[in-house]
């Protein structure tokens, strides 16, 4: 697996060590991780610490032009707000783990210029598989279900 | 003014006094404010916290049944991050204060069914007017522009 989305995904495996949602990310800037994050629901109590949106924060606060040379990495096809984050920031090219267990904006993201890269990676999709099969009520209340 | 703009207004006005980007919010739930909010940029160095994130996370975890019948107030057009957050969670209505200095994705949310009210309130605009000519660059930073 790359090397950028193994980070994302020990990130993910992180959060479910801690009884957390297992969905992580990376922010990649030229080459180099300036933000890390996973799922925070659980651990923070928080409605919007999903993991690319915990990348973005822990990654600080940056000039346009460092999002618009970046490249987001996460577990799971983003959602409607992690979506909506990455056309804010003008993130060119997000590389998604898997959309198997959840689809996420993808259209919107590729119809405003994003470039998309799927993996369909079975490690994600695994993780994913297991902790929806596992804790179905908090999944659907991530993903406001 | 209908008092909860004028709360989403307070908070607009606590984040200036704080050094911040006057931008507030409050999601409602039958009649009562569960969540209030302001930019937190630069008080918290936050990426993420634009006014209405930080009411939902100030609202705390919530079943999705709570986001569907509740209304979200921002004093601003919600960019496309919050606009996103809105679609996840479901949130049927969005009473704007104004989009004269920022105009958000409101064409989507009424694509995907949102009720958007802008209120175009003379309040709304001049604080907004008069923190984008005071500190344009912070402005730009906060829109990834």
């Amino acid at each position: 697996m790359e090397r950028f989305m193994q980070a994302a995904l020990e990130e993910a495996r992180h959060g479910l060590d801690e009884g957390g949602i297992p969905i992580g990310a990376v922010l990649v800037h030229r080459g180099v991780i300036i933000g890390r994050g996973r799922n925070r629901r659980v651990q923070l109590g928080s409605a919007v610490l999903h993991g690319e949106m915990d990348a973005l924060e822990n990654a600080g606060r940056h000039p346009a032009e460092v999002y618009r040379e970046s490249t987001l990495y996460t577990t799971l096809s983003p959602c409607p707000m992690c979506s909506g984050a990455i056309l804010l920031y003008g993130i060119p090219r997000v590389v998604v783990g898997e959309n198997c267990t959840f689809l996420g904006e993808e259209a919107l993201l590729r119809e405003r210029g994003v470039d998309v890269q799927v993996l369909q990676d079975p490690e994600c999709i695994a993780l994913m598989e297991a902790f929806i099969a596992a804790s179905p009520e908090l999944w659907h209340e991530d993903i406001g279900e």
